[in-house]
């Protein structure tokens, strides 16, 4: 936070919004974040063409080493997995980056790939969303996701509007990955998704593409998106027969604090609750698609919540969009593991 | 395919293989194309963005009007919808184009979003099997598929390679949207879907992205890929049951006329069983993404298949993959439609 804050009053000293920037980027609450550069070459821009070769050559040598704990962690063989839904708005290339992962990580020939890369911030929670709709349609199939952002790339030195200057101030680069499970396995048991998008938003999360790469713009009208997205989640409840303010945990898209602070206020459910959330953004800054996979990890390494403790998760990004899912802790059952192996 | 022997004639009279490339172009068989501007505009490179904003302006004035009328033939409303796969591989927008028709057609607020760019050729069959596997998970849900691929706005003049001569003799633009009902309507029954990845082939078709947008990198080794994916279409059939050499219908992915012949010769299959997919490449050229559902297009204008007759659908593309479906002619049942409305 403080070499942020330093960094913007040195680069942008003449800037005549530079008080309020400097007041928006304190009050996101990150001290930290990590980058996949030093910083000094985070700050430059060796056009689109070096940055996509960087994503692809840093995705690389990071992505694998994730991917193998979320295996590990879920007791499950490349070999058994069935589709990978990789999500990823920050580099884009043709193949995706699942193709070579099949080729380098002992995935079979016949992994269906499923690589989206235009939903933002709202991915990671469609990755869930989508990954629980093919194991309902395949009960025994598992799906992998990985969530790779490295928003740093997509720094643009000459945006400088204050939409600009915050988000410098707050994404940050992180990888995560989870496996969905047909049957067995210990973690939250997917029971309903669904999605919302709020009219007429299109414009208030986009990328402006461009010669330079991807221009990401951010409409000052975007942290005030809980009051309108907080009823589709009480609809989204209410439809599977719960009550929305009233779950045992909640792991949702810290685009920003504003966002959490809205959904305890319109949701009526006490800030703890968004603890997981918040942590992500304090140490992480805002890493897209990967906030609501890393929150939910936080979830895990407390121990997770009771049997059969009911939940929602949620990521919300461009659209603007809201993909949502209820379900169930569930704690893996020994004898069906033992029957599994 | 005069003016465009032409022209190759013209712009690269220079060039040492020109005669290879004219020889190339010609054997595509490709009798005429469509592009969304006109010749002269199209050879011109105004810029990556420039680029990406008639991407975009053509497919909001351009892609309404096709899904109106899959909408219309598949008898439902933009309200029956539950999920919209786009997929398009030649422009890139954050928010996808999704966000835009579900604003603007009239479809609900909980329509899910699959947006798909990165399977470039074979997404066509991706969004079939994605379609399938979401009415397998939701029995009721409606599923619009819609392929957009403006192929000329990713010509490159720089790029005078072979590979790239003969991809700007081969491709055309070319919208395409098709519903997968979970009940009723006319039309192919999904069964089952697979995917197959040739291992090690990830560079054989790609985009080199750069400030001047995607660039189209096509290996010679490309047209001889369905020597190994033939094996791959026959395993799926045979796990269903069927005989992929011995089916009554075949749809597929239409990337150039060696890999017609080739499906021939490997799968044993009278070449007229091609003669959609055939009929697709002559009078569009290669439109991508949006091959596989002209040439269903084709066979619905030829009044269908005997009812259960058995077929297979397959998009081919980066990967290099293979979206393989298999299904059945299914021709409405009058009771169940009126019992729908």
């Amino acid at each position: 936070m403080e070499e942020t804050l330093e960094l913007a009053r040195e680069r942008h000293a003449d800037h005549p919004q530079l008080p309020l920037a400097l007041r928006l980027i304190r009050n996101t609450g990150v001290r930290t974040r990590h980058i996949v550069q030093p910083i000094e070459e985070t700050l430059k821009h060796p056009g689109f063409e070096e940055r996509n070769k960087l994503y692809e050559a840093e995705a690389k040598a990071r992505v694998p080493a994730v991917i193998r704990r979320a295996l590990d962690d879920a007791e499950v063989l490349p070999t058994d997995i069935d589709v990978i839904i990789y999500v990823s708005c920050t580099g884009f290339m043709m193949p995706s980056l699942t193709a070579w992962l099949i080729n380098e990580m002992g995935f079979d020939s016949t992994t269906r790939q499923i690589p989206i890369a235009q939903l933002g911030c709202a991915a990671g929670g469609a990755a869930i969303n989508r990954a629980h709709d093919f194991c309902t349609a395949y009960p025994e199939a598992n799906a992998l996701i990985v969530a790779c952002e490295f928003c740093s790339l997509c720094y643009q030195p000459t945006d400088i509007g204050i939409g600009s200057l915050l988000s410098n101030g707050l994404f940050g680069d992180g990888i995560a990955a989870a496996v969905v499970r047909g049957r067995g396995g210990t973690g939250v048991r997917l029971e309903r998704n669904g999605s919302y998008l709020i009219p007429k938003t299109a414009e208030w999360i986009m990328y402006d593409v461009k010669a330079t790469g991807f221009h990401f713009l951010l409409d000052k009208r975007v942290p005030a998106t809980m009051e309108p997205l907080a009823p589709a989640l009480v609809q989204l409840a209410d439809n599977h027969g719960w009550d929305a303010t009233d779950l045992d945990f909640y792991v949702v898209h810290a685009g920003g604090p504003r966002i959490l602070d809205d959904l305890s206020k319109f949701l009526q459910v006490d800030p703890h609750a968004f603890r997981f959330s918040r942590a992500t953004l304090t140490e992480y800054g805002n890493i897209a698609s990967a906030v609501v996979l890393d929150a939910l990890r936080r979830l895990f390494d407390e121990g997770g919540a009771p049997e059969r403790a009911r939940g929602l998760m949620a990521g919300f990004g461009p659209g603007i969009t809201a993909e949502m899912t209820l379900g169930r802790w569930q704690t893996a059952d020994e004898t069906q593991s033992v029957r599994r192996t």
